[in-house]
């Protein structure tokens, strides 16, 4: 089942850089075990913000507020939800 | 070159049905045949709206342009665009 | 699975009474149809408007959006969609 | 008497982790025993966000000012309210 | 249980001035009915708009939907209600 | 001449309990020899919120804006202001 | 006593021109005559939009009121009304 | 040429009040030597709120916006801008 | 003096397609003249709308007015205007 | 590929001066290499404000993203990205 999730990453100037690095590579690897896991189906980044477009592919909405609110940026995090589905003009 | 791209549509009751539904027949049309060529790369129904969410492959800004205004259902739609990029954390 | 959706109904004065009543007796009688299938599980009014808060419960996404764009009264409705799941502090 | 409640839940990082804990828990304490007392009808969790929609039936405006701003979370929460009654189509 | 209500009124340049004329004298006649009857204790013109602000005092959530409802110019308006309750710095 | 005013209040958790507590205190007692001098004419709780609206009887604008500035919680208030006057279907 | 307004007009389209015109002139006649009165103390074009910043000096909100919806343009116009008064750095 | 100028004022809590008051005096000698210079056409205080209507009458873009940036309260304000031209009913 | 304006351009479907095609000529005649007298220095489209932003070059708010309001589109045009100024990082 | 971005600065006024200086003496050398590199095609001041209407000629939204991102007060801007096109009624 897909999700648009758009998430825009306001981390704050106080956070100290060492402690937001580590944060930022632990969020590189979850992100990518998701991916790899057919979950976070993809991910793009908006020019210009510090920002992403992604689409879930998840069991249901539990499963995805599970993968969402465990995001090691998540604190630091403004997200949207829209479920989709598919589109009668599609071709895949 | 990615971008983003959100369509409402909003066809008003007083356009005939059957003028609807051939514009409606030529979008899907043109939707599937952009999607072959590859610029129009997906193509989401967003749950419960006559929307979607689309992503499209275009070599510029003006290519973009010139496949959105020539939509059937342009004069009907409401649209946004963000350019998007890569993401650093994407495996694809 | 869950989903709040929030219904606001606004009838051109311009569409003629009998056709209004008619609709609105077929969305009544397709809402009830739901409800008892335990797909629509709420259906509350907001007080002083033309409108609903309902919560669905539904295969899918692809499910609730064709339940949605099959409501009879929907070309008329102005409609919004949050996935919802199970709260930790629920005790039911 | 029905109210529709939004909260959404903004615990600022400042916050000590044991204060922030101890504060859930009686958060949670709380909200139960409103559930068993048949006051807090119903309460969802908003797929990947810290919110929640919750249904109130109490006796007046009145006493859900007295419940809702008694929420252990409450100076940390953003709160919507709006009024429901009984929809003509609901079976129950 | 008060309410406040804020209404605003939209009367289509379309609508026959002489149909216009007999709405709003019943619209008249009927808000002074309730004034009377203790249900609309308060009605302000906002000034420079052809907008009111309004206190209700009725018996729950289901009388404050039916008067409203049955406001002559309800086709017409657009709405917002707040519940109210006393303030404890209220004198009276 | 008569103003609605909505006023909702912010205090920072920074503001030390005793200042806050004292600084609410003269807030009430201002609020109440206002309501005595029937310059505060009503105020009501917006039920869930802490917040409330108000209906000022002043001699004129310069008047209103030396009252509510005077406020003990002007400081940590956001406030709206709207002029009002006599509705023609008003009884009182 | 002076109020900040600022209105937008919207004539619609379908307004035939003569009367269209007609109902200028007579907005025009009736701005000079309470300009002339020392009433309508300013009115600004907005560089590029159909809209005014005006300011009114009146004895009160009910002849504020009574002034604007006077207005030839008036049911064409959006109208947004702010209530001034004597700033203390003023020199006049 | 003239342009409205809204100013609403933000000073935090945090600033010393000394230095407030340092600032708001220069805010006035610097506004009043403005206005004596008929640059800083008009001010008014908005009734209720710690912000200002303005208008400047300056020789172009540039000067307004050296005018402006230059205000001792500028980094604690909120600005708005729009050009203003003549009225075609204007009488002055 | 420079100003960056914003139009969005919204044909009702109503408008005869000769009657559109014939203003669309006028505007961009209007355009090109503008150009060529160096008053209007720049116009691009926004990618995906029927919209442009662009930069006028005039000698004061009062041109600027003139010269929108002149526009053969401007009737079917929201637009929008802020005055601009050199920055001090420029090299031009 | 030409877009307009929208730059508006919020320097908290706890950054100490001199490192705030410092930033922004390289902030006007990044620039106004880019700028000499053809890549910023364009810088405006918004009069009256901290903020920047700009035109950037890059090879794709990846290199957008790429100069944004590395602008020296970047941390410290709300940024906003159109994708422009050539406008058909353009005479260069």
């Amino acid at each position: 089942m897909l999700f648009k999730v758009e998430m825009t990453v306001n981390i704050p100037p106080t956070l100290p850089k060492a402690e937001a690095d580590e944060i930022k590579a632990k969020e590189k690897a979850y992100s990518q075990q998701l991916q790899r896991e057919g979950k976070w189906l993809h991910i793009w980044r908006v020019a210009g913000l510090y920002a992403n477009v992604s689409i879930f592919d998840v069991a249901d909405n539990q499963q995805l507020h599970e993968l969402l609110t465990a995001l090691p940026l998540y604190p630091y995090m403004e997200i949207s939800v829209q479920p989709l589905c598919r589109h009668p003009s599609a071709i895949d």
